[in-house]
């Protein structure tokens, strides 16, 4: 492992930190609110370590898999843990415990909460809490579409296909590339909802901090009551068909920005996620119309609401969807494993993994017989490698018994099973809210610090691809042994 | 297809039918209660059918995969209405979904029930449900270890291994010497635990009964409150024994006898199976101890026989462990989906999968580091074929799949998600008894006719390996195009 490049890097992320603390602080003093001094304190502590850690020296600069995957993976944790300096010193969320649960959710853009009482906090900060949502997504876009497939790490070698395979010296330049066209995209979508949201009749401030929940899929908002406090279907609506845009991939807006339209329509992880976004919009419609509110037009703007949250892993709600009909809670629970499309800053097991699955069941029926055959799967008329199937396979078991496994643990604080499930759903899905003891009136603040610091590892391993993260606590990683 | 002789082949499964129903029959006119009759009946019914069907002209006798797989799965349910026969003439269980569910449950060893007060039966329905189990759990050693990898279907062709690959000429010989192996260690064990509960003190009658759900890994009781009506830890521990060595592969037990004692306990599948079945005891035991039982013995006594019942899927219960807190009620939920050991009795998702899905994680995150490098999974140190790999992932896949479908289906009869996940899992892993609504002290009894038929046929999935019964579906598999 070469150290230097890894705590050189570690420290220029720690200096951007700083720096994109800077608006909040603005916003801070604007509202001349208390927390002030917190952000100056913060952006000092964090800038200043940030620039010791860069000027460490280093010889060989060159970044190898390895590198690579300790930078992204301590990085997150890096920045979630100075991003919580301002919400202790200001006394905001006093528990150190607290805050890093809740910077953590905001970086993966998760929005699950540990604050029963949102519109008591400052506005800086709640500013910087959302800020962290959009910074997330965009962390998200390139490491999960630049670098994962340029060390050739994972499942989203699907992407790498179009690119030739990485050349140690072409790796960098190529994500800078990449990345380039990903935030560009990024920051046309989320001018494009603050004008929206604006036009609507939203403040300039909340404007921005819901498009920033929305664009990052994140789900923080300055309401107790989230996006259900405005009271507004133009808000409902525009944030709805936001959240779903920010479900698909990045990468393919600027493909039919580009022109090749044809790709984007033909694309069947964008038809799987659509059909299934609108099987379940038109299930819960129908579940909820008669007996929750009575007319089939609210009944499916809440419906086309909530299903667009859960599977872009967002988790704003207009309504109490735990006061829902099972049925619609069970396809809500599905949803939020589904998750948005791959190359997206939505979580979950992502489409493009669920539409492989199922062609590999496909696959297996045929198989019965014609023993023999050999029949390769395919996405987008592109043969899948039998790597990338044993990694997507491998990815789905693991994602699996990590659900169960942290299940069993959270369960021992006494809740029930669907508390406990629905608690660990939300976090390793990155979605925020989940049932009943966290369902969207409630919140993760009355479980244990244990629980809490499980939870916090949860949306990081969800977010992280699981196998990055899994890799940290193996000693030999760290050693150079494997 | 060649209809005749799956006709015919079927026609021989009715007349051993009839056979089995003799038993009951006699049972009933030893006891002379009302339900002689019915078995008259049934046992001409069904025997006559099965000799006119078992009349067919044949021309061609060579079975091939498309026929073995229809004979199973079409049997099986064609046993199980027949079966319903004695319960719906004799007035026990007078609907024929209900009557339906109860024998499909019976063959399918699975122990859910819809009768709220079995002890209002008569003796020789009793029998006969609990005899339902014996029979189903040799059909099910047979279809597992010599039918499906004689075919070269499904991920049994682990077992293929040992013998030369099918031609067919030598499918029908080796089926019978491999059947005829297991049969007679069956009947041993099924002797010996019949003598260790009479010993106990229970009557010749129950002792038949708690053996033929034992060894099945069924869990139909003769009492209401299951082997918990004994209150006797004599009884309670041989129960608990058997049902865990009956979660054990039945061939092994052949090996050990024939010497190979080192195969058995280098067997990779029962090392994870005894660990998982001593660590979730452990962890119970612990957790039930104090808020209780009030004795570390009282609990070890229960909680050892949980899960023994719920890995086993046998369903038993000595008490209400729906109200185990709810650390323990999600250890048991887990092991209804890891279930036994294949070329068992008992369902679930099995061991032997377990452990192919943990060594090909593993080995995903080997790769990372060492992207070209092939590194095999091996069993029990042979090398497993990528085929057997991609049909282990592709069954899990569907397997969570179809349960979780399956899950928002049930929640529309309007019980909570506790309730629809665990009848769920407690049909398709074969299980019995779940939660809540389900719980031991419950039935399935109040769910509606097409919930019923739902669970009928998840048993069936569950318990003919998923694709098998899958492909009955698929109007292609009717006529020839697959």
């Amino acid at each position: 492992m070469n150290y230097p490049i890894v705590i050189r890097v570690l420290g220029s992320l720690l200096i951007f930190e700083s720096l994109g603390m800077i608006p909040s602080l603005l916003v801070s003093l604007y509202y001349g609110q208390n927390d002030s001094k917190a952000f100056i304190l913060s952006i000092l502590i964090t800038g200043i370590l940030g620039l010791i850690m860069y000027k460490t020296p280093t010889r060989i600069k060159r970044i190898k898999s390895r590198e690579a995957l300790s930078i992204v993976s301590v990085g997150w944790v890096l920045v979630s843990f100075f991003g919580a300096l301002p919400l202790v010193l200001s006394g905001s969320v006093p528990s150190w415990f607290d805050a890093f649960f809740e910077m953590v959710s905001g970086f993966t853009t998760t929005g699950a909460t540990v604050i029963g009482d949102v519109e008591a906090l400052p506005q800086g900060i709640l500013f910087w809490r959302s800020f962290s949502h959009w910074i997330g997504g965009m962390g998200i876009l390139v490491f999960t579409v630049a670098i994962l497939p340029a060390f050739g790490v994972g499942s989203f070698q699907i992407f790498k296909a179009e690119s030739p395979g990485p050349t140690a010296d072409r790796i960098v330049p190529r994500i800078k590339d990449t990345a380039k066209i990903l935030y560009t995209v990024y920051f046309i979508v989320t001018i494009i909802q603050i004008v929206f949201l604006k036009i609507g009749g939203m403040s300039f401030y909340d404007s921005l901090v819901y498009t920033f929940g929305t664009v990052g899929t994140g789900g923080f908002a300055t309401k107790n009551a989230s996006v259900g406090a405005y009271h507004s279907s133009y808000v409902n609506y525009i944030i709805s068909i936001f959240m779903i845009l920010s479900g698909i991939s990045f990468s393919l807006y600027y493909q039919m920005y580009k022109g090749r339209l044809r790709e984007g329509i033909k694309n069947e992880e964008l038809k799987l996620y659509l059909v299934i976004v609108s099987a379940s919009v038109l299930l819960i419609t129908l579940n909820i119309a008669k007996s929750n509110y009575g007319s089939l037009g609210k009944a499916f703007e809440h419906a086309l609401f909530q299903v667009g949250s859960i599977i872009t892993t967002t988790g704003y709600s207009t309504a109490d969807f735990d006061q829902w009909p099972t049925f619609s809670k069970a396809i809500l629970f599905l949803l939020m494993f589904v998750g948005g499309c791959a190359g997206s800053t939505a979580g979950g097991i992502k489409n493009i993994r669920i539409l492989v699955l199922l062609k590999l069941i496909r696959r297996e029926m045929a198989k019965i017989f014609h023993p023999r055959a050999i029949i390769h799967v395919k996405v987008n008329d592109r043969v899948l490698s039998g790597d990338v199937l044993a990694s997507i396979t491998s990815f789905f078991a693991l994602y699996i018994i990590i659900f169960v496994l942290a299940t069993i643990v959270v369960s021992l604080e006494g809740v029930g099973l669907v508390s406990a499930s629905s608690s660990v759903a939300a976090t390793l899905n990155n979605v925020g809210p989940g049932f009943d003891f966290v369902g969207p009136t409630r919140n993760f603040g009355e479980y244990g610090n244990a629980s809490k610091m499980l939870f916090s590892f949860l949306m990081l391993f969800g977010r992280l691809e699981l196998f990055t993260m899994l890799m940290l606590f193996n000693p030999k990683f760290w050693t150079d042994e494997i």
